[in-house]
């Protein structure tokens, strides 16, 4: 086993505390990753206080990785000591049922493995970002293009990848409008990608306090959700809504902007269900639909994307003895726009 | 004016009357059709009830209309005298936007005019096929093929079109399986058209009552939802499913049934919104979707469609002064799969 130091937190309250985590031996095709630093996911949050199931403590969150290869198995091909890489998410699947064969491993039919919270196929239970060191399979680790900064691009690998899927599915292009609901972590990427992408963007947010931020970003408008003119000024003009919020929304208002065969796409998964009035859809074949980050192909693909158009989230890095705080920010929507650990810093007090 | 005969409902209550109504003189692009048959669809029932909206009484229903041309306008070149033609949901739109220059003028950014129950363009009230006469604009008119029997026609023209065009949209065809929830007007419809697209076609249906029936329509496998091993055994394997059911499901169970990028459209409108729970849409990139008959142009090719695959629904021609007792009927699902109204008996007592 190789040791690593992680902040866990013991129990769902919390707080974090440093401690020691054994990774697994490297086998044939495993990279061991030094991590350099770790994005702050709402994700991580809700998972480590079982919100959306059940966990075994102490648990390690983060998904969102960057760092340099330490070593690597005997039979890897892809990565080489001191390469830059990423992972995300997940990191294994079965790759052999349909969708890992298309490479939608996270459509995995037999369920991805994710980086933290999850048993792996060794028995292991999986835990993520927050530590020193992390062993995983060659095929789940991404290569950070040189242009991209290590702890900048720590954020695309949820944050980044979870925007430019649905983007990607459903066609953000010149001349498309697409909309993206909320300016948060997820929501700035959205912002940033669909305008390279080329699509004329608006934001819409609860009140316009953001607004020279969205614009810098990349917005060709922003709206205040929290005025009802919004709704009608802009009712049936969307070819497509990426719902960032994970917060219960008037879904059947938001539905209300989207034009004919327009799609608004929750990234964002509220625990409750939302009411959605089927005569919201039926009249223009709108469509409301999910999406879940996307494949290791395509996150590649994403990184190499932002790398050539200069696109990196808006972070502010923080040290390990900082994580109670930065989540707490998390918690009040105070941040701009993505926390990131900078794992130098795992062993201070 | 030109005077019509017609069965209407004087209040929310009913019952069903022989009254006379005016139809408007023929406009240079109109066209007079006399009526042979007129499908009963639930939405007549839900529309003369006031429960999609209020109406003004007296109130004739009927959007499946089959007839034969009785007289046109100066300036109609499409139809001539004698021709046998349909009508269905809608008799105009504004024919400007986006939408009815694309053909699909039942998305009309204006409005379209429903064929009973909307005020036209002249500002008079509509009223439907339930009746020996009406006119409609020629750009509204479809003609009935050879191949098709005129009673038979009729239902088509809703039921028809309402089914075939989602099964269209999202690609119904060879490899694609397909589950019809429902099987009554639009759901007996719905396994004959994806069926003879040569989808794999499964319908889903409370109990095994209607087994046999679907299994002669063209279904290849059939389930019942009252069993819960249903839900297990097709969790995400269906590409399409067409929600044929107007009353509440248990949209989320549903939701389950389909695989990656599949859609649940629904073409049934409850009238209660359904809690669709974002993580029923998030891991499997799933959409549920609605859909609104389809456009002129495509309702002429659904109708090719059906006199060159010999489809045609499964219908009881009734007398006019029957209506009452049929909508009870529909009301307690007691029909198998259309009931029709015969024209020539209107004036009966």
């Amino acid at each position: 086993m190789i040791n690593a130091q992680a902040r866990a937190v013991f129990n769902q309250e919390g707080p974090f505390n440093l401690t020691t985590i054994e990774r697994r031996e490297l086998q044939p095709h495993d990279v061991l990753i030094e991590i350099k630093y770790a994005g702050i996911c709402h994700s991580d949050i809700h998972s480590a206080r079982g919100e959306w199931g059940p966990v075994q403590y102490p648990f390690v969150p983060g998904h969102e990785i960057a760092g340099i290869v330490a070593e690597v198995g005997p039979e890897v091909t892809k990565y080489a000591v001191g390469d830059r890489v990423g992972v995300g998410c997940m990191v294994d699947s079965c790759r052999e049922c349909a969708n890992c064969h298309k490479g939608e491993e996270q459509y995995c039919l037999h369920g991805m493995t994710g980086t933290y919270g999850s048993v792996d196929r060794y028995g292991q239970y999986t835990q993520g970002g927050y530590s020193t060191h992390i062993v995983v399979t060659e095929d789940f680790v991404v290569r950070i293009p040189d242009g991209l900064e290590l702890d900048a691009a720590a954020p695309l690998l949820c944050a980044g990848i979870t925007t430019y899927s649905p983007l990607r599915h459903w066609g953000a292009a010149p001349g498309n409008k697409i909309a993206v609901v909320g300016l948060g972590g997820l929501g700035h990427m959205a912002v940033k990608l669909a305008h390279a992408m080329g699509a004329e963007v608006t934001v819409l947010s609860q009140s316009l306090k953001k607004k020279e931020d969205g614009l810098k970003l990349g917005a060709d408008h922003y709206y205040a959700t929290s005025d009802p003119e919004t709704f009608k000024e802009l009712a049936a003009s969307f070819d497509l809504i990426v719902n960032t919020v994970s917060a219960e929304i008037d879904i059947n208002a938001y539905l209300s902007l989207l034009a004919v065969d327009g799609t608004l796409v929750n990234v964002g998964a509220p625990s409750e269900p939302l009411p959605v009035h089927v005569f919201s859809l039926i009249p223009h074949r709108r469509s409301f639909a999910g999406s879940s980050i996307g494949g290791i192909r395509e996150t590649q693909e994403m990184l190499d994307f932002c790398a050539e158009h200069h696109i990196a989230p808006e972070i502010e890095v923080i040290a390990a003895n900082q994580i109670d705080e930065a989540w707490a920010r998390v918690l009040a929507s105070d941040v701009r726009y993505r926390f990131v650990i900078d794992i130098s810093t795992m062993g201070q007090e």
